[in-house]
């Protein structure tokens, strides 16, 4: 017995150090961050944009888990290879688990204990198996290594009936059939097919590769009944099906397994695998995961700040990271040179934090993402607003690409087709899609006619304000593209939300919020019950997130609102009382707000409480869905202490968390942002005075096209607000002040 | 130049540091946790449930502090010497502040810097008078030390017109007039006279003794006007009044200064000057507060755990010990050798957590809240729900001191005139006060008539559910005391809650809620959207909470609920659907309701879960108001893995934060738990099995009888539920199980 202990111990140390390697910031990340709460962040172990992401899943039980995979509790069922990260509801493909003593297919799962979670690299000991789990990852292969730790009758199985959110409703996953084939003593490879989620897609099919290091005593495989001798089997429909590798094993035995994935052919899926991780080195595959991490997330270097800042940046950076999928060369729809990434899941949220922040710190990869959109409309005809396993929906909100699109354009991103990106944007503002849940603009002929979306639409309300904000991404591009008249169509139509907007409605002592519309132009009653449901009048928002969602005409929300004294109540209100909602996007801007009434020290106070109450370094440390790192990239530019307002090339100023941090901007550009008498209390929150590139900075913004090159924003902090900041306002579509007008004038467009 | 740097170094090493002792459990209170997010605890200097509480109040801009004194930002007016801590409203009186240059009374105001805030202790730096100001305490006296770092024209000033709060709504403070007197070249004696505040309370007069460490220049007042050399000033109204000691400092120069305080006169104040601070040894009382702190939190003693874990811990008990005030002889009303404590603030938070931890670690000190609440009985005719100023008021939902006095006497609290006790709890349950909103129970006749409360009467539905459990308060007692024919009464009147039990009305798939009745005994249309005012069905909670407050029956709950089934998922919808509110007290007792149904598992879940999100090390890290410590008091509970049912001789178990807990219960017995194998993520939050005492305890809870003579709770803790606590449920009135009936069965009683 003590011998055995000792032989664990051994190797418990071995997985917990893991290969020796110099410190990185990927030891900063916490992968539990997020696991509660509804973060539904990805544990497991991924590349950086990784397709694949094997990751355990554990059982859920009276709806407790929502079926994004990992839980903290719960009876693992396996690993499975295709997982979102922020979100739920789709995946968990592929499930490959050991098992010792007899293999029953529907009753495979175990506790697990002493977890290890690290960047690309996940163990646990499942203790009905007595067996150690390690899974690292390449790209698009799955690495497993299995310690069998009393030996005996063991087993390696893999389950393709296997998904998560399985189930009859609307939104739920549903397996279609698969088959599989023995091709050597120690592979298989197969198909799976799957529909649904919570993109209510279409049918996608996961084709995969695996393998084992050594011959096994035998394989079996099933379909429908008991593990049998065939070497190959095939269900039709949603029947139980998959394989066993069994080894006679002894007691410590290793197993390692590989699973490579194709979304095109197990052919291309056993390339991949030679590709990616010929051999059986599993430590080295670790490093490599590891070390891309590290590369992934070196262009943010911070100074000072506490361990646990350092702990959220970073792994919020991690989260930011791990969607959407790098697909290129894995599309089954359509062949083209260009990019191809999966799980945009979705824009509504990703638009106004991730996209701005890969711009910055890893703008290739943005490009490629918007490369990717142009071509999915090229071919599709349609900009997707959500997308997964292959297949564009749902719509959210508006119809986004728009602003990823002039995000890019605005900050100067080169590389991509904006022509056609621009065909593809005004498709969705003039073409009523066939399939409103999935492409364009529902209501779109209302929307056109009337300039709103009356009750006879759903989400009549959030709607209407986000298709005005997309209609001033396309007069941008507009712009940019030196079609004046239809900028001035766009721009136009980009005023479409205030024709919703009751100046008579009143709450708590604020005047004028949006208001539904009966389909004759009469106001209906105002809707401010539900929220978050799709019939609703908001999206996923309320009156007093979407009456202020005009990002390119705030000075007009300003007067609205009876001038700055009214706009300070609103926002004081909206805050004080508790009407913010940091666990969903809409809202995002919010707290920034007060720069546009000349109050940044009022910014100050709201992202700092934000920041302190809503952000944790904890489990539940992400207030809702990370929502593919949507959340987690709002809160790594509070703490860089600036914030982007997306599809615009204006950054405005809040507080930072650290006294110096540098962002790489690539060809040795450096963006750095230094704070001084930062105190740990972060009572000096208040910016006294600043310098942008060596000048003096008297705005409580600045734009891109100031930082493109690289530069220093150089903030003195202190106790009390002062002067700073409280003239010249970041820029409004109706503020026609001569020297900042906001459209057709291409400050730093390419 | 260099010079006065060091100087300055010198003494703010001495500063930071202090005197020199052993460590102690204080070295973990971090006295900004709960600053923020509406937390309202108080920052400065105060002994363990002392009267004085000194500390600097901070400038209230556009509404965004909101009155409770300290505020991380905004400039410091002065140190006063009466707060609050976890409310806001009150005191803010005798406001002590160093000015340098000319005095403009209107016009004390500076930023604040270098600040330190420890137990017993307050320094800052006030950058507009370059004044290094430090504060101690005793009991009744604040001292201050001030270092005029660059010397010249310096002034110690007292304002008696500054309080918290002033303004003209119903819950403000108003300052009515004030007079003082110079009685020697040092010193100065007055009284201010002030009303109103949260509590909508009387007239309240403060006298104070204060003095100088050296003699002045000159000693001015003034009254109405700007200052002038009269050793006497008085006002009758509104007007600004106080006095300054001028000094000709010398750069470094500290002066140092006493203010003794009394509610009954000012020579008392002096007397207590000379007998708590004689002499000027700044250092020696700071060394006693921390000292005393020392001792009043050292019957928590911990294992393991991380630093945050304890520093939560002890700063939630500091909290805890803040409030009520120690007015022992400072009563002004009448004369009586009863103890005397003011600040009960209210009752309706702190007689669920506060009572039954004071009653485990400092049973003597909870003797002596219980005393002096009845001797306000005694004297003033009612029992008060909440008290401050020296005024009874306000009543928020019942009359809880039913439950307090309870509590109090099943866990065998003796000392206690329990008759006359009993005498106040039937007057409150018998005879309609005359001013409800702060005597008794509002709508009593009604209650008594009906069994419920209508729409007739404010908050009917949060009153009739409560005045129901306070009514089993009284039954207890009246067990307790050989009544058995009222027992029965009370017994009877505390099914009353369920006389608004709409069975048919359903919300989200859950059946059955609270619902209003007209006063012809119909239904009236539930109420779902107010909650948290005055005139609502509920108070501070809605209709997930208040349904199922029935503590004493949570039984009937679970049938009324369509039984275990029903009512787990009525539990896992309101916590998984966010209706959960642990910003109020109402329902505390829900996460722990699981363990009526046999799921401690779901228990540990969603303690897990709140004690992750809503708790935290930082300064917003009290989920609402502290409450007099009623929040922090459940933190402290929920961390040691069990929880009171107040009123009741019953604790819950639910999952302990740390390996091993020691609670000094006094007279040499100790309580201790001892939970094994809790890792540090928290996921073995399962007790797989417990002993009690070396006996197997197989149920998830105990009585207090089981461990009022000390014992050791021993649990094993692990990954998964298991059969332990899923059998006998915990007792509920309608449970009439032979060997655990709830009523007439003395068990620890005295």
């Amino acid at each position: 017995m003590l011998k055995k202990m000792l032989l664990v111990s051994t190797i418990l140390l071995a997985w917990t150090t893991g290969p020796a390697r110099a410190a990185g910031p990927s030891d900063a990340v916490y992968p539990y961050l997020g696991i509660d709460w509804g973060g539904e962040v990805f544990v497991g172990a991924a590349l950086p944009f990784g397709m694949v992401k094997v990751g355990p899943d554990m059982e859920t039980f009276d709806g407790f888990h929502i079926g994004s995979g990992y839980a903290g509790t719960g009876r693992v069922l396996g690993f499975s290879h295709l997982h979102l990260s922020g979100a739920s509801g789709k995946y968990g493909n592929i499930l490959v688990a050991p098992v010792t003593g007899e293999v029953i297919p529907a009753d495979i799962k175990s506790v697990r204990v002493d977890e290890v979670a690290k960047v690309g690299y996940y163990a646990a000991t499942l203790t009905r198996y007595q067996t150690r789990v390690e899974l690292t990852a390449t790209p698009r292969v799955g690495l497993h290594r299995y310690t069998f730790l009393t030996g005996g009758d063991a087993h390696i199985t893999v389950n393709l009936a296997a998904i998560l959110n399985k189930g009859p409703g609307s939104e739920s996953q549903k397996f279609l059939g698969a088959e599989l084939k023995v091709i050597s003593p120690t592979a298989i490879e197969g198909v799976g097919r799957y529909t649904g989620g919570w993109n209510e897609g279409g049918e996608y099919q996961v084709y995969f590769h695996m393998e084992v290091d050594h011959v096994p005593a035998r394989v079996r495989t099933w379909a429908g009944g008991p593990p049998s001798p065939d070497a190959t089997a095939t269900v039709d429909g949603d029947q139980p099906i998959g394989a066993s590798f069994d080894f006679n094993a002894q007691p410590g035995e290793v197993v390692q397994v590989k699973v490579g994935l194709s979304f095109v052919s197990a052919a291309q899926a056993h390339r991949t695998v030679e590709k990616e991780a010929p051999g059986w080195d599993f430590d080295a595959i670790r490093a490599q995961a590891t070390a891309a991490w590290d590369r992934a997330l070196s262009p943010i270097a911070v100074t000072g700040g506490s361990d646990d800042q350092r702990r959220q940046l970073y792994t919020a950076l991690y989260h930011t990271m791990l969607m959407p999928s790098d697909r290129t060369g894995e599309n089954p729809s359509w062949t083209s040179t260009e990019p191809y990434y999966d799980d945009y899941y979705t824009l509504w949220d990703t638009f106004r934090t991730s996209g701005p922040l890969l711009t910055l710190i890893a703008p290739e990869r943005q490009r490629d993402l918007v490369r990717s959109l142009v071509d999915i409309y090229r071919h599709e005809g349609y900009l997707p607003d959500g997308r997964s396993g292959n297949d564009t929906g749902r719509t959210q909100g508006g119809s986004n690409a728009e602003v990823v699109i002039a995000d890019a354009y605005v900050k100067g991103l080169t590389g991509i087709d904006y022509k056609t990106a621009y065909a593809g944007m005004r498709k969705d503002a003039e073409v009523p899609p066939q399939d409103p849940r999935k492409w364009g603009r529902g209501g779109l002929m209302e929307y056109n006619a009337k300039g709103y979306l009356s009750l006879a639409n759903e989400r009549s309300g959030s709607r209407t304000v986000e298709y005005a904000y997309d209609d001033f991404a396309i007069a941008t591009l507009a712009c940019g593209l030196g079609r004046r008249e239809e900028a001035k169509l766009y721009a136009q139509r980009s005023g479409n939300w205030s024709n919703l907007w009751d100046p008579a409605l009143v709450k708590e002592g604020v005047k004028g919020f949006l208001r539904p519309r009966n389909p004759d132009g009469s106001w209906a009653e105002p809707n401010t019950l539900k929220r978050g449901t799709w019939p609703d009048f908001f999206y996923e928002g309320d009156e007093w997130t979407y009456s202020l969602y005009a990002p390119h005409d705030v000075a007009r929300l300003v007067a609205l609102s009876g001038g700055k004294a009214g706009f300070l109540r609103r926002l004081d209100t909206l805050f004080l009382k508790r009407h913010f909602d940091m666990s969903n996007e809409p809202g995002f801007l919010l707290p920034l707000y007060y720069n546009w009434i000349g109050r940044p020290d009022r910014t100050a106070d709201m992202t700092v409480y934000a920041l302190e109450r809503e952000f944790l370094g904890t489990h539940g440390g992400i207030p809702g869905n990370d929502d593919s790192g949507a959340m987690s990239s709002w809160l790594i530019f509070q703490m860089l202490g600036f914030f982007p307002v997306a599809g615009q090339d204006v950054y405005l100023i809040s507080t930072p968390s650290f006294p110096e941090a540098d962002l790489d901007l690539g060809e040795g550009k450096h963006f750095r942002v230094i704070a001084h008498n930062l105190d740990a209390e972060r009572f000096n929150r208040y910016v006294q005075s600043a310098t942008l590139n060596g000048q003096p900075l008297e705005t409580n913004w600045f734009r891109h096209g100031q930082i493109k090159d690289g530069g220093v924003l150089e903030l003195v902090m202190g106790p009390e607000p002062t002067r700073w900041g409280t003239g010249t306002p970041p820029p409004s579509l109706s503020d026609t002040t001569a020297d900042r007008p906001m459209l057709c004038v291409p400050a730093s467009q390419p």
